[in-house]
């Protein structure tokens, strides 16, 4: 009979780690990993608390990546459930990190404890990387853990991130890479003058829309064979000039871009520039990337997870690419890294819950994951 | 020898009239307008005081129209002498009102006194329409007083208005018409969402970037003969929008027109209304149209001025129809209207002065004007 995962699942919803606090979460795991022969090493980054566990030496190594922290509770009224009491009712269970991402490593832990039951000697080794920081800033989190596992040589062959992946059903997503993500900040100086005289005046407004028109009037790309077309959002604009007569001095603007492989930071970056220097104003440009596009081409690790789907859930998964950035951005930097979970639909909302069928069908799916991956 | 505009200039700039307050300048205005057999009529509008006052019913019949109010002294400490003062230093006349316009006002009364101690028995009459209510709404002023004598039959021939339009030196320039200017406030509204997924939202900044891009893109017009061409400008852009992940529900913005006369408030606030429908998002559009333009063209009444200038002065007066607007859109309704007076360069501004030299060669311009408008 397979190892359920609920009762660690109710156990890591009942710590109450809302990003960056632990409230005992990776001791929960540790408590739960350790018996089944996994060597738990906790990293701590600045305020965060990381786990890095292993089980066996060999290759291939599969890597589990999940975060235990989770957002916060929001508005407790609009609950009606206790967003930590890890309740059960009517076949679902609630709480915050239900299927963003608690249930998934509860899931993950109860696949690798049948699949050692049934196998003790089966090839390949496993790892977890457990982040208490994915909800927050992720700069003490997966990044710096990553950077400790290449220094100690345990970079793994493949990477499978729990994210809460599908749409409908399990199995029916699986994220095979994201769209990177650019803020831009824009100050477009002129000269102030009274609206009669614009001759003597150089309005900062108009200088601002000619950029802005020219940067949203064509696509930034067609989108490539697994990415949509990146998108470039004007989010604000400000100029705060409460004077009918008068030309201000300075215009502001926001943007956010999500991008595909086909764009980095830098290359949009520059891009913002030549537009701005184009216009041939006085400009402040502030960028910042918080996530690069990275894309895991279809290929061995991918065709594993597919067979697993398959066999587990029935589903015939869609690779997909859209929606926001997660840690595996990070990992794509040292393997091949897909994300496959949990349906999201109530994630970061009050209410968060999974149905315990489905957190049960996740665990069979993950151990069928393994299997395929390690043979 | 000639009348000195001196003291009644300095009488009515000790008169603290600070638009719409009067503080007895209407009165100085009567008591000096009186003895030289003037009939006046005082016309109180809401809390407006208003000044009518002619000598002869024959035409032709030239009016001096003007205003006795003024704009606050402002930053006190930025005065080297009282705004009220009337005092004279080194040659030059200070104090609010000195060149816009309660010095005119005394130069066309002792013009009009030189005039009559010359030729009592002249041909025409003469007469004066003052508001105090040119500086502030302009709505119980000369509009009103226009709308009064025409039920009364005192619409004059010819209006010259007494703006300090001189641009450097006396007579260098006769104001012939003015732009007109509206002010318009648009929003715009989308559909707010994540910028992750913006097919799921309507980026109302986008659309306002469009319709404003393509506002400013072409010119309204080329000019005319007499007018420089229309401007638009774009004062001000409003989201607001402080969350970068955020596309916004609704974008904002202010712009100002200032046009000739091939537009008018309501052919402009049309072009407007068409360029957000084109568009085909929702949006409201605030239209408020502060003055028309007008123009009189070229004629007996403006050769007469420049005739009187070049007599006057020796200046070859400049026809202009530039800067802001002023009570002649309201007079050229009735009549031919021209604007002429002292040297602008310190209207509004601190330490608000006036040669008295010039003060006395504008009373000679004005009597000049006098002879050649009448004969």
């Amino acid at each position: 009979m397979a190892t359920d995962p609920l009762p660690l699942a109710q156990a890591l919803i009942r710590c109450r780690s809302v990003t960056p606090a632990d409230d005992g979460a990776m001791a929960m795991l540790e408590a739960a990993l350790a018996p089944l022969g996994f060597a738990c090493r906790r990293l701590r980054f600045g305020e965060v608390e990381n786990l890095f566990a292993r089980r066996g030496a060999g290759g291939p190594h599969l890597c589990f990546a999940g975060h235990t922290d989770v957002v916060p509770p929001g508005d407790a009224g609009a609950w009606t459930a206790d967003p930590f009491g890890g309740e059960v009712r009517a076949g679902l269970l609630y709480g915050r990190g239900a299927t963003d991402m608690k249930g998934a490593i509860a899931a993950f832990v109860a696949a690798v404890a049948d699949r050692l039951a049934a196998r003790p000697e089966a090839p390949g080794s496993l790892s977890l990387l457990i982040t208490g920081d994915e909800e927050g800033p992720a700069v003490d989190g997966t990044a710096r853990v990553l950077e400790w596992m290449a220094a100690h040589g345990q970079v793994p062959d493949m990477c499978l991130v729990g994210e809460p992946t599908s749409r409908a059903r399990l199995g029916d997503v699986i994220k095979i890479g994201r769209r990177g993500s650019l803020n831009a900040a824009i100050t477009l100086h002129g000269v102030q003058g009274h609206v009669a005289y614009p001759q003597r005046a150089d309005n900062p407004v108009h200088r601002l829309l000619r950029v802005l028109h020219g940067l949203i009037a064509r696509p930034l790309d067609q989108g490539t064979e697994w990415f949509e077309p990146s998108s470039l959002q004007v989010t604000s604009v400000d100029v705060g000039n409460a004077a009918t007569n008068v030309i201000p001095a300075a215009a502001r603007a926001r943007l956010n871009i999500r991008f595909n492989d086909r764009h980095t930071g830098e290359s949009l970056a520059r891009m913002l520039r030549a537009a701005l220097e184009a216009e041939g104003a006085r400009f402040d440009l502030e960028v910042s990337v918080s996530g690069e596009a990275f894309l895991t081409r279809p290929g061995p690790f991918v065709e594993a997870l597919k067979r697993a789907v398959r066999r587990a859930t029935g589903e015939e998964p869609v690779l997909d690419t859209g929606g926001g950035t997660s840690d595996a951005r990070f990992i794509a930097r040292y393997c091949p890294v897909a994300e496959l979970g949990a349906v999201g639909t109530t994630m970061h909302k009050a209410d968060e819950c999974t149905p315990v069928a489905e957190l049960r069908a996740l665990a069979a799916l993950y151990r069928a994951v393994i299997e395929e991956a390690l043979g």
